[in-house]
């Protein structure tokens, strides 16, 4: 019995590769500190856990195929705030930012098509679109130039007639880069031209530092029927096991595509639903302390990676990861090395391999990926770990 | 922008174009019976939705990937009831059976790879493999012969090197048949001959009526790497809009295909993991009042089609669905008929019109499948309507 070709064409990503290592670590009695996923430590906001409390109907029955009304009726307001103007009429209810993704790639590509995305990125993106046939090509967004996007040519220059969209994430998983408007409006205006589609992936929104504003694709305007935006509550309220998230587009095509899609999986699920409502009505002091909190990790995550022999690392301006240069060969060498050969304190920390977040075979060797979603003592133990490590493990191969 | 021909080759739904009138004929005060979808008046185990309201996490963070640990540690007890012999690790907890079915056919096919499925069949599996761009080859299961499945030769003959499974539902939404181990051990027979999967969604396995014993394809020996075997929680405990389903299978190939989909996606919803758990722990006295219940709603919805001229009706053995063939030529036009031109005592009754159940274009025009998922006094109340439908609309029609 033979498998899918497209399923072969998954490869285990190296965080998964790591997993049982520290699994193994875990068993040994050695705490790990997980700096490789983005699973916050920040509590999800009490009214929430209590609508999900009040719960109290008798039939948890199907909702609609579109997502509950109360809550597309609620979410304009949510948007309204980043001066996005959008009708409950634009908003879908998807299955986490994941589902609303795959809806996207499976209503405008056919397999062969190409979406064009700076690398490095949003790894599961990569996965999203082998499942659906979609090609990626990369434009690479460099770590020397601080993760900017890369002039308007590079893009241009991949856009054929296979190219359906160009798809962004800003603030940028795992870069931390927030798009600019110029950034913005060059893609926009190249979308515009070569009649594509422009899908952004905002779901770190709230998490801009530095006094850095965020600005939504979808304020720009002169484009709005060719934008796509990709929003989840997961990382905003720290609900990421309530896999809700939305789909917003002016383009009442898509929309019409994407419910055939929705459609066939009846529903999102209920009582997230609800959840999700609730956290719509967050005081914003909440949303305010959660950026205050994830700026100061940020910045202690920075000071003590810059005083680490070799390391160098970007200055992220928003949501809450960082790429960090190792002073060795092969990150995904050192990172088992830290979950399988060494211990201080008996603890260490799990990094994510930066390699998986290119498009480019080869690219991200030396890199990893830090998510600061632990709070800055555990930061503080985690990063002893981290400069102890690196000082055993270069002392290691040196001597090899 | 163009959209995919992916997205353009879903047709609209016979069901979904009904929806409009539906709602305009509950604006206008009329009472619509909805017999037209499986969605139960049951009520969902009392234990499940205290499991929801006893919620006590501080992070609604992300679960495993394959599922929960507890509940993929509780469902072999569920199974084993079933003489299903499985253990957590053949378990993958899903997003409703409808990501189950999605994840099967990302992981066998390719586009352009068939699956053989007994017509009719449940429609959303058609929008799960045009979007997985899997070919659907059908043989039909024929009203006139109680939709028992076709000689095996039928099968055989769509058998091709691109065929990579045959796909079944038992007990059978729509035709409510319940496969017999004969039927069962000659697809499998087939299937190991001509070494292609056998998928079987048993999502209805509790209702099985008139003392016939419900027999999982996975109980049959000698073929256990090529079943798979889709469920869910949704009927099962009335809890349709709690997302959860499972993915059973001894094949680990399939279980590691279907992994990396999983994680693409993070995890299933974690509140309604949690009563899935608790629904786990419904005393048998439940679901035998349900079963029993059902039994009583399929007598008496026979008995009433019986009476009506020109109508006949299979008398299914489980699930709880009907395929009734009418005496009109168009099913779709006596549906819109029945919520657009027509109410009795301010009451009317939706149903589905079956063409959308066969995959062959032109079948099933003068039939409606029937979803006895209402109380017998509703029941009444509906088929008081069909019965005064038909009448005004057969004598309507010949008056033409």
């Amino acid at each position: 019995m033979k498998l899918s070709k497209r399923i072969s064409s998954f490869q285990a990503s190296p965080i998964r590769r790591l997993v049982p290592f520290s699994n193994e670590a875990a068993e040994k009695g050695i705490h790990v500190y997980h700096l490789n996923i983005g699973q916050p430590d920040i509590q999800t906001p009490p009214q929430v856990i209590e609508a999900i409390r009040r719960y109290d109907h008798n039939i948890i029955a199907y909702g609609q195929s579109e997502g509950d009304k109360d809550l597309r009726k609620a979410l304009p307001a949510y948007y309204r705030r980043y001066n996005i103007e959008v009708t409950e009429d634009d908003i879908m209810i998807t299955t986490g930012g994941s589902e609303a993704i795959q809806f996207v790639f499976m209503t405008l590509c056919d397999p062969g098509d190409e979406v064009i995305v700076p690398e490095p990125y949003y790894t599961n993106v990569g996965s999203f679109a082998k499942g659906a046939g979609v090609v990626l090509k990369s434009v690479t967004s460099s770590f020397d130039d601080a993760f900017r996007l890369p002039d308007i040519g590079e893009f241009e220059s991949h856009v054929n007639e296979r190219t359906r969209a160009i798809m962004l994430c800003s603030p940028n998983n795992p870069t931390g880069h927030v798009y600019t408007e110029k950034e913005l409006h060059d893609i926009l205006q190249l979308a515009k031209e070569r009649d594509i589609f422009l899908i952004v992936d905002e779901v770190y929104r709230e998490f801009c530092y530095d006094g850095e504003a965020f600005l939504s694709a979808l304020t720009l305007t002169g484009y709005q029927d060719r934008i796509i935006v990709v929003d989840s509550f997961s990382k905003r309220y720290s609900m990421c096991g309530a896999r809700i998230g939305t789909l917003v587009t002016k383009n009442r095509e898509v929309l019409d595509g994407v419910m055939k899609l929705a459609q066939a999986r009846l529903c999102p699920p209920e009582i997230e639903q609800i959840a999700a409502l609730a956290a719509l009505q967050t005081p914003s002091s909440y949303l305010d302390e959660v950026q205050v909190e994830y700026q100061k990790r940020r910045d202690y995550l920075v000071k003590r990676l810059q005083t680490m022999e070799g390391v160098s690392c970007s200055h992220p301006k928003g949501a809450f990861y960082l790429v960090a240069r190792l002073p060795v060969d092969d990150a995904e060498d050192f990172c088992t090395f830290l979950l399988r050969d060494f211990s201080y304190r008996d603890e260490t920390v799990m990094l994510a391999p930066a390699e998986g977040f290119y498009v480019t075979g080869g690219m991200g060797k030396n890199e990893v990926r830090i998510a600061y979603v632990l709070n800055i003592d555990d930061l503080e133990r985690a990063m002893d770990c981290l400069e102890n490590a690196l000082e055993q493990y270069t002392r290691r191969t040196n001597s090899n």
